[in-house]
């Protein structure tokens, strides 16, 4: 990524050790530190062997992307290692009765017994190029917000269209802290995903909900695949080979990755809104839902299994509400903001320079208040992605309906012909999670939810119908799987033929959809032209270099692993062991041991077989499965997770508490080596 | 106490470092130490001046009982400390509308405004003498176990009654190791007992129930008395000054105090019949009756008032089961005693010698068998201490009313002219604990236990009484604290005569507990001669001095303050802080900081005000309040609890998990300083 050098100039300040810790840095910000640094930090590697800015590439890049969690190759014949949870799709689509890969965990003992998933794909960067000069050229001409926002969002289409002309690439334009820069990533797509082994569930989720974001933890949380091309096993150019040794307390290692989203950049206006409309509402409607999948499928063993992935997923989002919360409270990180915030306003007014990023801090804090009287409705719908599958599925129907009458160029970005298959596949793969009694108690909650909303902010579907939402249920044949398929190929006419009410319910909302797709682009078109001027002082103020949130990009973390003290009287040690796996084994999920696995810990000192440690990595959701590596770039563990304390770090870093949980390689070893006895695979790993 | 040389030879082994930190050390075991040894561990003061064996006293002899409880003098001028748990009689007698002690706290600014306790008493260990020959040679002529048990109690109670000569003297026998020894101990009485300084319960119960038997803990639970005779301060010879420098991670502590109970001489048989019949039942009625009384006050503000001391106790010992229970199982402790049982067996067969040991071993497994049998009847007797208040009353009066028209000599030890002052004061202060509804309830649950009872248990006062708990509550007048006062004075006949249905089954009751009594004695009488010849054996094939079980009399456990892993991948640090208890302050019960702490604390780096630490010191129930001292016998802390996962070390001890928990003297010393700013009071302890 080429930094616009005349334009931040402060980002050419070396970076220094003791910030080093804090901030996901971008593969070109690495290249900023002074040598010496990240030497004494503990780096064994030249910089240059980390990335080469000329290529656009270096080691790095063996890290790769699932689309949505992370990973890294550790052969140069294919093989890769991420979470358990993120292969978990193949686990299961190759799961039947009689062959239960998900309870058993799975081997390939030879390339021939790997087993393919049907929709899995991982992208390998190739190439970061700046383009935030051509964005800021094609959005120069627009007369308004919207008008902004719609002609950066066509300049990037033609920018994604161009890059990917070359075969099997998979191209983005990705922007930095909301405008600040904008970078165009070319990645090798990989569609043809090979699992090779995973650990018993009881094993890749041991602890599950009661453990979920909390040490001591003692999960396997890892998979691994192998990545192939024109059917041979895919050479990456850059892989980490598996360090034997592992780490230990103090030892210095990276943690590379795409995190997802993190709103250090906010003002404490913007925070707020976060807090109030977003964790908060997350923490009510998800909890209800929770409570309303597990009333639904008490009594029904199939709804259960059907719902179990949901849940988990609208469990894990309500945990983490709770955590975001309760940190920003007790960390006090929007009272902090409100301050910092003050702090550059203060030192800006009055040199010229900073009128302008000046008023669009107060612009920003206008337009934050001002979404507050839609926010619960903006919530609603933003809430339906994890939400009632049929609410999903009929909204996307109707609206590639009508998309597709248009050229590609016209269409909404989702759903351009690129995105189709992905769209039919998801449509299809959906329906072994739905459940009727459950997913329409989760309608009902959002109905009465869109009900009450207030004048400011109603629904114009949901005040039009009157019905409730057992009579949309009964009548539609969108949760029918081939009608629904059927339907993905029809015209909106063909759609309103069908008199289906679910779909007619989904046409009045797609109006709804559209006016706030609408309203919330000129937003962003607003927030897009001033975001930038405000990092802008703060950045200066700051005096170094600051790393942009978090988008979904490749980063890196450099950290050390180290305990922490959650509370007074309390330190949180580093590392656990098998030996606390079976303290904790109940026999009974989540904290059943697999009975081989307890024999065979029978024949070694568990205490002595590390499982999990903590490291001060800054990260957040995406970075699952990222790999941890070590100073000479050999893997030694895979992240899963953050702690408790830890989880509004999204807003703010402390470096007190701000810790990483990784899965530690040697336990993956002592797996393959003393319950698998996989020596094949074992010596193709180098071990 | 004079360790009869001849026959436990093993003891004259000096005690070696590797198992100081287990026992709980007689004054008398602590000469026998190597004095390298012991500056080794941290004692800066000679052995003779912890203890001269030929005036059977010394420092340690700072160290007074409270009856329950242990304290430590302070000051040359009478001044003790306690725990506030232990001095809680006191402040709830002077608590009134409008002057409310309990939730304010109480600090005598002079002597003269210190607040006497109306039965509050302590003793002050004044000579051991050993009687173990003595009592040997009384029980020689019994002709079988109910025999032995009575000829026992008979000589015991002839020592103490000429012991007790001395005016101002309280004397007991006291059987170590059920029998092996006999101590006769003197003590110095002193029953004008004025309380000084107690905090607000907030801060001496802060944590409450929730808290309790946990680490991190952040109780300031301490009290400060002072003792007067004759109308004037008392002088004790000895006192431990208080340290101002306090402990760190590493120090020497000595632990002294008198712990109560506990079972490490136990076989393994019988330490199952404590498993399944005290801490099972315990945890089964005491939970049921924690229940009882919660729902029968719900709504009843005055009601939750009476119980709450009941409450407290029954919970207490709920929790504590609980931990005994859960630490017998993680410990494997009775499995442990079984094979160490079995180990001693073996290197004593086919030693002539030990032939008497070994049948002694067999016939005190084939005793516990058999006591299985009545066990549940056993703790159904046990229970009415803590259980019914109304019950309790009305076997007292009738056992007392029976006992009074015997000589002193062949009464009933509990019932003897010399307790009279002590049972009439229990049955009046109880008023204030009794609320009907719930004592009822407790009643009726003990009742229906008792109904179902196996056939080889059953209570003839059950089985003949027809009727419910309501009946028997509605017609009494022991309830009536009037009423019952009278009764005090009342011969058997005058109780008869007055018809009263709960007086009745008391009576009935009466005879069901005096044959349980004789069979308890005969068994008792039993084990006591069987015990010291099995312990004679365990202490020859240890080759070493072994502590003997604790029964609340003066001992000194040698200790380090250090923390502690409770679990994989978690450290407990040995100190806490004001600022631990500032992060736990909710602002409600048994949370809530006062706000005089909160603005004191503002005033401070809460971080460096220590609170609570952990030591490895071997202690049990009884020990609250115990002086914690350092290597020069100053005092740093007072004892007040144990870890949860040290419950258990009744049984047996465990250095990883054996911590006991003390309230740092600091903490004490910064609240008479910073928050009461009780300048004399310093001044007078020497700060």
């Amino acid at each position: 990524m080429h930094v616009p050098v005349a334009r931040v100039a402060p980002l050419l300040f070396a970076l220094v050790l003791a910030r080093a810790d804090e901030g996901k840095w971008t593969p070109r910000q690495i290249l900023q530190f002074e040598p010496a640094t990240l030497r004494q930090m503990g780096l064994r590697l030249p910089l240059s062997r980390l990335w080469d800015p000329a290529r656009g590439t270096g080691l790095l890049a063996a890290t790769l992307s699932t689309g949505g969690c992370s990973g890294g190759f550790v052969t140069a014949t294919g093989l890769f290692l991420t979470n358990h949870h993120c292969l978990f799709g193949i686990i299961q689509e190759h799961s039947r009765p009689g062959r239960d890969l998900i309870t058993d965990g799975f081997l390939a003992r030879t390339p021939d017994e790997e087993l393919r998933g049907k929709s899995a794909r991982i992208t390998v960067p190739h190439r970061f190029t700046d383009v935030t000069g051509d964005i800021a050229a094609a959005a120069s001409a627009a007369r308004n917000d919207l008008g902004r926002e719609r002609a950066i969002q066509v300049r990037e289409k033609q920018l994604i269209a161009a890059c990917e002309q070359t075969p099997g690439m998979r191209c983005q334009v990705a922007a930095f802290d909301g405008g600040l820069e904008y970078v165009l990533i070319e990645s090798i797509e990989l569609t043809d995903i090979r699992l090779v082994y995973a650990p018993p569930r009881a094993i890749g989720e041991f602890g599950g909900e009661p453990d979920n974001f909390r040490w001591p933890r003692h999960t396997g949380d890892f998979a691994m695949g192998r990545a192939y091309k024109d059917g041979k096993p895919y050479r990456p150019e850059f892989f980490f080979p598996i360090s034997r040794a592992g780490v230990a307390p103090g030892d210095f290692v990276m943690v590379l990755g795409y995190p997802g989203r993190t709103m250090r950049s906010m003002t404490a206006g913007e925070m707020a809104n976060e807090r109030d409309f977003r964790f908060t509402l997350r923490e009510s409607l998800y909890g209800e839902w929770i409570r309303l999948l597990e009333e639904t499928t008490t009594s029904s063993p199939e709804g259960a299994i059907r719902v179990a992935a949901v849940l988990k997923t609208l469990n894990n989002s309500h945990t983490n509400a709770m955590g975001q919360l309760a940190g920003l409270a007790r960390g006090r990180i929007i009272e902090k903001q409100q301050a910092s915030d003050a702090a550059v306003v203060a030192w800006a007014r009055g040199k010229n320079q900073w009128n302008d990023a000046l008023r669009a801090k107060s612009e920003l804090d206008r337009l934050a208040g001002e979404r507050r009287s839609v926010a619960t409705r903006d919530f609603l719908f933003q809430a339906m992605r994890p939400g009632p599958i049929a609410l999903r599925h009929a909204t996307t129907l109707v609206r590639l309906a009508a998309e597709r009458a248009k050229s590609d160029a016209d269409r909404d970005s989702e759903y351009q012909a690129r995105q189709w298959p992905g769209l039919r596949n998801t449509l299809e793969r959906e329906q072994t999670s739905f459940y009727r009694p459950a997913d329409q108690a989760l309608f009902a909650a959002w109905l009465a939810r869109a009900r009450a909303l207030a004048p400011s902010e109603r629904i114009s579907a949901v005040d039009a119908y009157t019905g409730d939402a057992a009579a949309l249920y009964t009548g539609t044949r969108v949760t029918d799987l081939a009608e629904r398929m059927k339907m993905f190929d029809e015209t909106p006419e063909q759609l309103h033929a069908r008199h289906d009410p679910l779909l007619e319910f989904a046409f009045a909302l797609d109006r709804d959809l559209r006016a706030w797709q609408a309203e919330t682009s000129a937003y962003d078109g607003a927030v897009a032209s001033l975001r930038p001027l405000w990092r802008r002082v703060v950045i200066a103020h700051a005096g170094k270099p600051v790393a942009p949130d978090a988008n979904s990009t490749l980063r890196v973390s450099l950290a050390h692993v180290k305990g922490y003290v959650p509370r007074d009287g309390v330190q949180y040690l580093p590392f656990t062991t098998l030996a606390g796996m079976i303290e904790k084994n109940t026999g009974a999920d989540p904290f059943a041991v697999p009975p081989m696995i307890l024999e065979a810990a029978r024949r070694v000192d568990a205490r002595a077989v590390t499982l999990d440690f903590l490291s001060d990595a800054d990260t957040t959701g995406g970075n699952s499965g990222s790999p941890v590596v070590n100073g000479r770039g050999e893997l030694v563990g895979l992240n899963f997770d953050r702690v408790w304390e830890n989880v509004a770090n999204d807003f703010g870093y402390n470096p007190e508490i701000a810790r990483n949980i990784s899965v530690d390689i040697r336990f993956f070893l002592w797996l393959l080596r003393d319950v698998q006895h996989a020596d094949t695979l074992l010596k193709e790993l180098g071990q």
